[in-house]
């Protein structure tokens, strides 16, 4: 599905992404990436093959949530649930943490740190279905 | 597990968390909750028997997430995953919330705003796993 614009716009806002994805056991492994869009798509790197990358190569569910910086009527903090199938794609992991870093960290700072940092993984989330409080779903409580 | 005073601290802060059930057909659930502690155990409470407490009734692996205000060493937030069982007692919902509210909105505030609310559910978590960045797992990457 198209992702709408106010959610795009949280997507692309710095905000911290809660990433469940599915252990071989069928029980739910949960982490914090940054999250950017290209092409409709939501992408996250990792520079080792971690659990979440595994993870997903055998099971593409996905769900990110994060909250926003703003408040509903009743004062709850408003937040996107996003649903999707992943796939993962090899290289490019160390320029896609630059380009977040710049967003999460700040202008200026040298992402990974180190030099030389191996090409890495992404993770690329077509959106299923849209959860949450705020103008993603039109949701208040 | 005993769980360790500093996530004990941010248990107790007033961070969103987001909380993960597992639906019928083993699909992730993630919905935000307001939680505290009561006898080392996670508590969040709910009015109306919703999905998480149907999925909870059936299945008792929850994970909950929820992001600390301070940075690592990296300039990444810190965060904690607690991976955990929980089981569903009945009633005492409107008066856990209140508590809950005058941490997560403030002081003198009437949570739920309604008069007479339903008795509701609350979730009670046992910790058997922590993860995360931070103070908890002694990770700062």
């Amino acid at each position: 599905m198209q992702i709408p614009q106010p959610l795009k716009d949280l997507i692309e806002s710095g905000r911290d992404a809660h990433l469940v994805t599915m252990n071989k056991d069928g029980s739910p492994h949960v982490t914090i990436v940054w999250i950017g869009l290209e092409n409709d798509e939501i992408v996250c790197a990792h520079l080792p093959r971690n659990q979440k990358v595994r993870n997903i190569e055998r099971d593409s569910r996905v769900v990110i949530s994060l909250e926003a910086s703003t408040k509903s009527d009743l004062g709850l903090t408003e937040y996107a649930v996003i649903y999707g199938e992943a796939r993962i794609t090899q290289g490019g992991a160390p320029q896609l943490l630059q380009k977040l870093a710049e967003v999460y960290i700040g202008p200026g700072v040298k992402f990974p740190p180190m030099d030389n940092p191996p090409s890495g993984y992404i993770t690329r989330v077509k959106v299923t279905r849209i959860e949450g409080v705020g103008p993603w779903t039109g949701r208040n409580v």
